[in-house]
């Protein structure tokens, strides 16, 4: 493999000394980009576009041609997982992703097949191979999947939710069948990402996006417990090389002592959480990933300067941050406001690294 | 006035000792009980019923004729306020509340009157008096506002928001404009509070329903900063007796040790954050009101009455707990489960206080 020519983001995951704080941002590859909507017209559907590594190759990099991201994440979606279960993952307009068989019996839970990431997912483990020989080792590509908890919330609802009112119905009155399926979701997630690594990921990272909708000790039970499960499965050393990996629960502010704990190298953070508080919090044990608000991408430049200024004065010196936003990037905003962001991290961050 | 024949639930927000943990429930008067909906028909729409001084006072006496509450709550809607301001609030059906003319330009920020609540919103200060007379001193009557944060957010969105694009670029591009709003906002919404307790409340409530989508330091300047101003401005001692104040954030579990300094007596919690880590967080400085996942009343009665005592363990010895749900109790949950809940707490709670 080619090396890499900027590293910063691996080793600001590892808590090694950078020469400034490297930025990527969740969401890069979308719909604020305007050659995003080219080719995701040109697909036909958001489906088609992650099911052909062609096309998710080529909107992985064209945020990475406008902008100086320190990293590329493959892009996809979280719930290709059910979909390789059998769930019949669908998206209609304006209403989010629907699944055609939800999960809604006992047996349905018993019945649910464990996919071989590498036959049943090939198309996303075929376009991490090709956007990492296309990326040509100029920046690392970042692998992903959705948490066991987050991936069971759709498979249960049948799509998005507000009040998570039937997965917690089965989480609070049937437990030990949620358990079967969280524990099988483990299996299949830590499968994917490690066939992800394999096709050349240099960093995966769980999304964990509805873990902050639960209780404290549900949240230990149904959400961390299985990503820990996740982690301790993950093949991280490729060819002497670590491979980071970082956990990410919206809403989990609350959380970061116990998710400092369960053996990733990187936590996520949302917005509301503050970082240097967060930092004080974790101490040594993680970097921490985070955490502009994603709505202030809409001020103007002068604005979205002094929020990069404040976050990484709050982070302090030494290594161990990566600037993101708390949440991914909104589909209206304009991408002259994204450089503005972007600049700034790698103009104002060099004097926290001296 | 009548003596209280039930006062624990003042005397768990001002931590003095009780027999037993008092229980009351957010939208205790709401669309869970068909009697209730007899009367929004009767009605005709939810405004009118808002307004309609009897019949508010009819549907918040309702749930007390059913379950052993500790406290009546005025039934009214957070939105009264901005209404009184003139931006024309109305429903549609499903899609939430509206304002025909929201806060759109600076000038509508300067023009925004400072209505006196004793004139313009006699028919909330009405409510109050006949549901303080009618309640005859079984339990206290709680008044309530929506805090000035929350208020601007659906002012400046026009109705409810999920991003808060307005509001936050606003808040990011001319805080002091914002300010201006909060401020005025802050001033009515303590004279708000004041007419309802002269007019017979026995404690105050300030819901920050959207303090959470905040970053900590937006927090302190724009949600907690105006929630102080508004504790500062009110009168809480009526004919010798105390009335205790109560701030919910949700989402605000982060910030629990500045809100237990900004002079209110309790903080409500919401169901995320875990009651024993708040307890120990905010120490002798403030009761606690919460925090059941709103959720867990779909379960069976056996669930609910294994969570309530997990709550109770959980909050453990001593006065200065309030019962409560985490959020409002969703419209279809079976009246039978909220029976289980109270029922509980009332059963399993004196062990604690002995």
């Amino acid at each position: 493999m080619t090396t890499l020519k900027n590293d910063t983001f691996i080793k600001a995951l590892l808590r090694q000394p950078v020469d400034r704080t490297p930025i990527w941002m969740m969401r890069q590859a979308g719909r604020y980009l305007p050659e995003y909507r080219q080719v995701r017209e040109q697909a036909g559907s958001f489906l088609n576009l992650c099911t052909n590594p062609e096309l998710a190759c080529e909107v992985t990099l064209q945020p990475l041609r406008r902008f100086a991201f320190d990293a590329a994440i493959l892009f996809s979606d979280i719930l290709t997982i059910p979909d390789a279960m059998g769930l019949g993952l669908y998206f209609t307009e304006g209403e989010g992703p629907k699944f055609k068989n939800p999960i809604k019996t006992a047996s349905d839970i018993y019945n649910l097949p464990i996919p071989d990431p590498v036959t049943d997912l090939r198309y996303v483990v075929d376009a991490v191979s090709l956007i990492r020989k296309s990326l040509e080792g100029s920046v690392p590509l970042i692998g992903f999947s959705g948490s066991p908890w987050t991936l069971a919330t759709y498979m249960v609802e049948g799509g998005s939710s507000k009040s998570f009112q039937k997965v917690k119905s089965l989480m609070y009155e049937q437990p030990q069948l949620l358990h079967i399926m969280l524990d099988k979701l483990a299996l299949t997630v830590a499968a994917y990402l490690n066939a992800q690594i394999e096709a050349g990921a240099q960093a995966v990272m769980l999304f964990d996006t509805w873990g902050g909708m639960l209780t404290s000790e549900d949240y230990n039970e149904f959400s961390l417990y299985y990503a820990k499960q996740v982690r301790a499965l993950l093949n991280t050393t490729v060819d002497g090389q670590q491979i980071p990996t970082i956990l990410f629960t919206k809403g989990g502010g609350l959380w970061l002592e116990n998710m400092a704990d369960s053996g990733y190298d990187a936590l996520g953070l949302d917005w509301q959480t503050d970082i240097h508080n967060a930092r004080a919090r974790v101490g040594d044990k993680v970097a921490l990933q985070g955490n502009m608000d994603p709505v202030a991408l809409y001020a103007k430049p002068e604005v979205i300067v002094e929020k990069v200024k404040t976050i990484l004065h709050k982070y302090g010196n030494g290594p161990g941050h990566v600037f993101n936003l708390g949440h991914g990037i909104l589909p209206d905003i304009n991408p002259e406001h994204v450089k503005a962001m972007v600049d700034a991290v790698h103009e104002f961050s060099p004097v926290y690294h001296q």
